[in-house]
């Protein structure tokens, strides 16, 4: 492990060469943007749809290798959207996560076909228990080679609750209990079997030597964990610690634990700040901010010409479903924008407790008397990409390497989490349109390098283990 | 669904076609039988262990498809032994299932190179809350295009309770927690989504219709489960449902629910009893008894001569490990047998309160005084397969194929769940020594059928659903 020192300066460094690219998605039938399942051309009518077809994740790995991509991203999402109208039936109607099936059983197949992608999972430390998270996590490392991430999520659903999957907690104690559960699972991890454990000794002292595995004993208020772990070492034991935390607590558990951050920046200026608190944060915490990649995630659509691009951003718009974007916005803040009168003021609207998302919105014209019924229009709005939406990378390849370079330059993250639009013909126009011209400009590399085994050496340079945990230094 | 209906006759249908041949495995370097990772030749010295390498299972996959075995079994525990001399160090030191990984994500990448191949998969109801079972088993549905079955267990190492999986239940508990699980899990599959409820309509009503797809509401004892189900129905809904219950709670079980029970009987004689109670039991809960398969789990140590037999038998006893074989039976049974000296009567033996381990071994000499050192070398004396060894087919194809047909004739049982010996060489012996001879005898298929498209349909014929579930049968 890297010994933590102290770090005063977080200054972005702003490096073009070695963008990091990695394909955001999800299991299910319209990943990330609501209602683009019914993209014209990109569904089957009948027989089974991509994203429950094995050859459909396996062809999509060996696109993604042939065009160097650093990873796949998976969410994910456990439990249903059951706020908006106080039913799931319109997640169901707009396959707003529903319905969608487990990411990890697909990535021992799609390592099979690559020998370089990485893979970013999401799972969540809310419903399994920290020794099978271990178990599961030492397993996709050994069969993918050292290939393997770990998205770490809370999960937030309250309808997960419903589903037994265990009590509703705050968002505070989520983060609590989720230090501690890596506490537990990195010392399984790291602190169990030590590099010399494993003997294969068949004429003599036999498989494992016992003194050289140890248990972790862990006692502590969320979890009751013996050990020894389960398995022997990994390529990388404790998989890339992957984690999207925007808000306070979940910035720092970010800061303590994550080895890529994942952002969702609105602008490339104002998202400077927030790259900057980060990485300010991060050095507060005596880790190297050099030693924490940040990437941007957002859609990206890409066009041959500047005609194309236009169609192709007015079919955006009208694809996207309304009754979608309301149904994962209200699920996401818990509030029901269909449960009033559209006059009714915001002030009114029952929230539990959280009122950021209202303030956001209002943030944008203060001085008006905002009612849910303006809400819902915020909520539904999709930007026009043409006329300068901001959240999305759109154009012709040359037009969106010129959006990546300035935001790599303005913002200081490290790279990128492309949510491809429309999700199955967009991989294609990532993969043969953009990445090409981001090669051309030596912005991203054209073949994978010899010397990263591992994802975390892909991030971090040959050799790189992951950091030790700073004892103190987060509770 | 099929009807249940009133069943008298329990004969057991002697069919010397047809005969059901999985083979069994377990991701560790030892699978079920101890010691034998030591077989010269079998494991590398050094570098990557078979047992990790997502290669050695696409390439064993792709083996037993070319000999049209059924389905592979992985077996699986959660935990580790740790009762044999109070400490898991002998299990590290013989690898009794430890170090070992999870067999779940393997599934995909051996489907990914094979068609026909079935899968089952040992998955804990102990540990796993059964919203997450029924969408994991849903996804493998998915993906393997409906070869999938669920070989149903109760955890039983108290160790996993230390591991902070869930407070340790006693044997009747734990099988009615399981019946109750199991109601969740059929409930999630058969009765959430209709067949009509995916209309995948970009033009009209959506993508799902909400009407048909319903909340399971469930509230017992143990579970407490709303739903709906995150996962669009699979090719077989249901996985085929595996059972391996011998004892009285275990056996009602088994006969309540399963549709292949996997039992390991000592020989073939007395092993008829066990059948015929089986499915008598099976008769007596409503259901048909055509309808369950009855599979004989045992080792088969195959060699091309009379000579090469006697040499490999001879080197079996060999490389068995005394030491794993005591840690097994011990963690098995929860008796400690190294916490005694040699000569205390085995009356002086705790347990915790299940004293069937130790009375069935002192039923094979009742009129003997027992003391520990008995019980030991009982358990660690592997019966010679030359010297008419029971629980082992053993010799040339043509011995064991002999073997094999009076195991099915007297028995009763419809195939076989073989534990290849050695682990890895044994599987070749197998497809290339026995099967062809299984096939000349007409007693195993030369291909596989094409009418079959699903486990389940493999099993019990074209169109084959899972039979409903009997109201009150079990509770």
């Amino acid at each position: 492990m890297q010994d933590a020192g102290n770090y005063r300066d977080p200054r972005p460094r702003v490096r073009l060469t070695g963008m990091h690219v990695n394909i955001f998605t999800e299991c299910n039938p319209s990943p990330q943007l609501e209602g683009l399942w019914r993209w014209p051309g990109e569904y089957p009518d009948a027989g089974e749809p991509p994203y429950t077809s094995l050859s459909y994740w396996t062809g999509l790995a060996q696109q993604l290798e042939r065009a160097c991509i650093d990873a796949v991203f998976f969410a994910d999402v456990l439990g249903v959207y059951d706020i908006y109208g106080g039913s799931w039936a319109s997640a169901a109607r707009e396959a707003v996560q529903l319905p969608s099936i487990d990411p990890v059983p697909l990535i021992p197949a799609m390592a099979a076909v690559t020998s370089k992608l990485g893979f970013a999972v999401t799972y969540s430390t809310t419903h399994n228990p920290p020794y099978l998270c271990a178990r599961l996590f030492s397993t996709l490392d050994h069969l993918t080679g050292g290939r393997i991430a770990w998205n770490i999520v809370t999960s937030f659903l309250a309808s997960a609750e419903a589903d037994g999957l265990g009590a509703y907690l705050d968002h505070d104690q989520r983060y609590d209990r989720a230090d501690e559960y890596l506490d537990v699972v990195r010392a399984l991890w790291e602190d169990s079997w030590e590099d010399g454990a494993v003997l294969r000794d068949a004429a003599g002292s036999g498989y494992s030597d016992p003194a050289r595995i140890h248990q972790i004993d862990h006692d502590g208020p969320w979890f009751q964990v013996r050990g020894p772990h389960q398995c022997e070492p990994s390529p990388q034991r404790t998989p890339v610690l992957y984690q999207a935390g925007a808000s306070g607590r979940g910035l720092t558990f970010a800061a303590s634990n994550a080895e890529v951050v994942f952002v969702t920046l609105a602008d490339a200026r104002s998202g400077a700040k927030k790259v900057r608190e980060i990485r300010q944060r991060i050095c507060d915490l005596g880790r190297d901010p050099a030693a924490v990649k940040i990437l941007q995630g957002m859609p990206v659509l890409l066009a041959e010409s500047r005609a194309e691009a236009e169609a192709r951003s007015e079919l955006y718009v009208r694809m996207r479903s309304r009754e979608g974007l309301l149904t994962k916005w209200c699920g996401w803040t818990g509030i029901d924008l269909a449960g009033y009168p559209a006059d009714t003021p915001i002030d009114q609207i029952k929230t539990n407790g959280a009122r950021t998302p209202l303030d956001f919105i209002r943030s944008s014209d203060p001085d008006r008397d905002w009612v849910v019924d303006d809400v819902r229009r915020v909520v539904t709005t999709e930007y026009r990409p043409l006329r300068g939406g901001r959240w999305m990378l759109f154009g012709t390849a040359r037009e969106v390497a010129d959006q990546m370079e300035r935001w790599m330059t303005v913002s200081g993250v490290d790279g990128f989490n492309l949510i491809p639009c429309p999700p199955i013909s967009g991989v294609r126009d990532i993969c043969e349109l953009l990445v090409p011209e981001l090669q051309r400009r030596g912005l991203f590399r054209t073949a994978y390098a010899d010397d990263e085994p591992t994802l975390r050496e892909r991030y971090f340079g040959a050799g790189a283990k992951v950091m030790a945990r700073q004892p103190g230094s987060v509770r």
